[in-house]
């Protein structure tokens, strides 16, 4: 009789399909298995002390507030926090214009929910989060994808797509995921540009705006946006709706992130929210306010900035050391991925099993395309986590996975040849 | 530039209006005020000692664990933890069958989103719990209203509504949110003898079920339907969906509910919720573990029962006492809630502005009602909620309330009298 429920299902449960990542992910919890899959902080720098202080003060000051319901809005001195921190990249906003959300995950869905009715178009770069791309699609989007390189978006194939009139553009500016590249500031104007000329609107995702470990740090659109539009019509910023997180700052455990956006807009994402799930924890907002506060946040991002640069590097000598010339990967300046690109008739997806038999795991590439038909660009590619292992598992699992990559390219190759022939 | 966003907002987002509820509770936050408003339960019996005590110990013992990112179904020994509770209850369930949830609130938005197609219809009680209908609403749900009465849904005339082939009947058979009435043993038999001759699913919503403070202990629809089922078919249960909380026994604050359901559903219902906020916070569900374990959470609850017992007497006391003879209200067996009904011609939006000006909140009948119809019949109602203020307060606001009506209702009486010459 459970198909009593089974026959009620709407249509768009249809839609979503279980996550090959989280599939693949289950076969790499064997303990000997090095894991590049996941986009896991290292949890060896989470500052376990620092909450187990901050919990305490919390609830031997503010216990009954803190265990009680809260507003749908979010904790006001985190808000205030944010909005404040965000202005020294320019970003001018006040706590109004900051909703908290339960993780980024919840910010995406509660701008499908807000944005998206089925059939409307959604521009992503090609590959993009996948996670956007779920929470997109349980609404009935459709994507139009524009391609990236190591500049990031090509803005000049963008003109074309923004001509399809999408709904809006989920943009990745920083190290993006999973491609671990970062929009150059031409384009970055560029693309303002062209969203102002369509009068297309932006969602700017940014959960690794931070973590860079190279270069100077390039303005947010969402400011470039605030610039145009002030030098032309001087109204508030207005084009772009801004995401990020503590998940890669402070931890991922107490499920906290945060969108920037107008006060109108924020009011209607507060009563979806509200439908959603009330409030976020009132608790884990107080905790994270007590720990981020004194400064201890900026400190504890620096700590993060040295770890996980040096496991970066580690991967890119690696890789250096150990992969055959035919195969090349990205150099991100920040964040917590690298792609890897192999050569034309390699498939990542037996890659994958092959590189799981040498006991070391990553995602396959086309996992994070929009469009079935893209995907199969997306099989000559695999995204490689350097944040999670430490630095002799990173060399010691570049090492296995080398062995996979060079019998599957090696086996590729004389395939193309006979394919040739 | 903000209308950017304004002109794209999904068609969903015009069906979703700010709750009143909501707007009301804003006007009650003055210090004065006595609220019988939210349905908050006392800060002064959470558990802020062991909460202090869980968290050390689950962040000195499992830090890293507690802060990374978590599975979507929840951690395994809270799932375990409930199933084996349920168990108490007659409730057949594994791990497997339950789903951790952020806040009962998100279980509900879940339901929406597998189960409701714009269009489809939903039965509800009318009146019924407000954060639900706003769910479902947001998935353009249409609503068939049955009223209850002290035995909770008039099960007599559930037939004719279940002709009209609602997808799922919601029913909170506990100490009814907001009318405080329980169903009956005889009607939930009945219920569920009609649920299974039309096809008809359940979604049973129990929030308050452990606070009882009088009675026996009744059987849930989710144990009754296996029941009826296992007698004619012999396959596990799976015509009821079962939702319950910590809000009420723990703490809302930490945000943690689950539903129980079939495995099969609660498939579907992960891959949703991947999409909506990837899982519930890690470090939430490994301190409500070690909050509840070792026969805490019993213990803790048979105070609450106390705290509330007395509380809910005091409000009827108090209402006795200073109420005239012309208004009724319910005789809650458990829970938070009681419900008043004033005489014809009454309008309780009126008398909560007279209320707010003798310093006494409540919530105005009609905001539970699913359809504007009946709404009407809704502002001859007030919900009262006795468990978040202290007993002199209660008293102190029921004499003040009792103020507000008498002069409400004597002012509503010959206006009536005047349209009836």
């Amino acid at each position: 009789m459970s198909t009593a429920w089974k026959s009620r299902y709407a249509l768009r449960t249809l839609r979503v399909k279980g996550s090959t990542i989280r599939e693949l992910l289950k076969l790499t919890q064997r303990p000997q298995v090095i894991s590049f899959g996941g986009g896991l902080p290292a949890p060896d720098v989470f500052p376990v002390q620092r909450f187990e202080e901050a919990c305490r003060t919390v609830l031997e000051q503010h216990g009954a507030q803190a265990l009680q319901y809260g507003a749908t809005e979010g904790y006001e001195p985190l808000r205030e926090m944010i909005a404040r921190n965000l202005g020294r990249y320019g970003v001018v906003a006040q706590s109004e214009n900051v909703l908290i959300t339960t993780g980024s995950q919840q910010a995406l869905d509660l701008i499908g929910k807000l944005l998206v009715n089925s059939g409307d178009r959604v521009l992503v770069e090609a590959p993009s989060y996948l996670g956007a791309l779920q929470a997109f699609n349980v609404y009935g989007a459709q994507f139009i994808s524009v391609p990236l390189d190591d500049d990031g978006l090509c803005t000049d194939q963008l003109e074309n797509a923004l001509r399809l009139k999408p709904k809006f553009m989920y943009i990745l500016p920083n190290f993006q995921n999973p491609a671990g590249v970062t929009l150059s500031e031409e384009r970055r104007h560029q693309l303002i540009f062209l969203a102002d000329k369509y009068g297309i609107p932006i969602v700017e995702d940014d959960p690794y705006g931070q973590l860079r470990y190279e270069g100077e740090h390039l303005p947010p659109l969402v400011v470039l946006d605030y610039k145009t539009l002030s030098s032309h019509n001087g109204l508030p910023p207005a084009n772009v709706i801004y995401l990020s997180t503590f998940s890669k700052t402070l931890a991922p455990g107490i499920r906290l992130a945060w969108i920037v956006a107008p006060s109108d807009v924020i009011s209607r994402l507060v009563l979806l929210k509200q439908a959603a799930d009330l409030h976020t924890a009132t608790f884990n907002q107080m905790v994270a306010y007590e720990v981020a506060k004194d400064g201890f946040l900026d400190q504890h991002v620096k700590l993060i900035r040295q770890v996980y640069r040096q496991r970066r590097d580690v991967m890119l000598q690696s890789l250096a050391e150990f992969f055959p010339p035919e195969v090349t990967w990205t150099h991100p300046k920040g964040g917590l991925f690298l792609w890897v690109s192999t050569p034309e008739g390699t498939d990542c997806r037996t890659l994958f099993r092959a590189a799981l038999a040498e006991d070391v795991a990553f995602v396959p590439g086309d996992c994070f395309y929009a469009d079935d038909n893209k995907a199969d660009e997306g099989c000559r590619h695999m995204r490689l986590n350097f944040s999670y292992c430490e630095p002799e598992q990173i060399r010691e699992g570049i090492r296995r996975l080398s062995l996979a990559v060079k019998m599957h390219v090696r086996g590729a190759q004389p395939s193309l040849e006979v394919v040739g022939r």
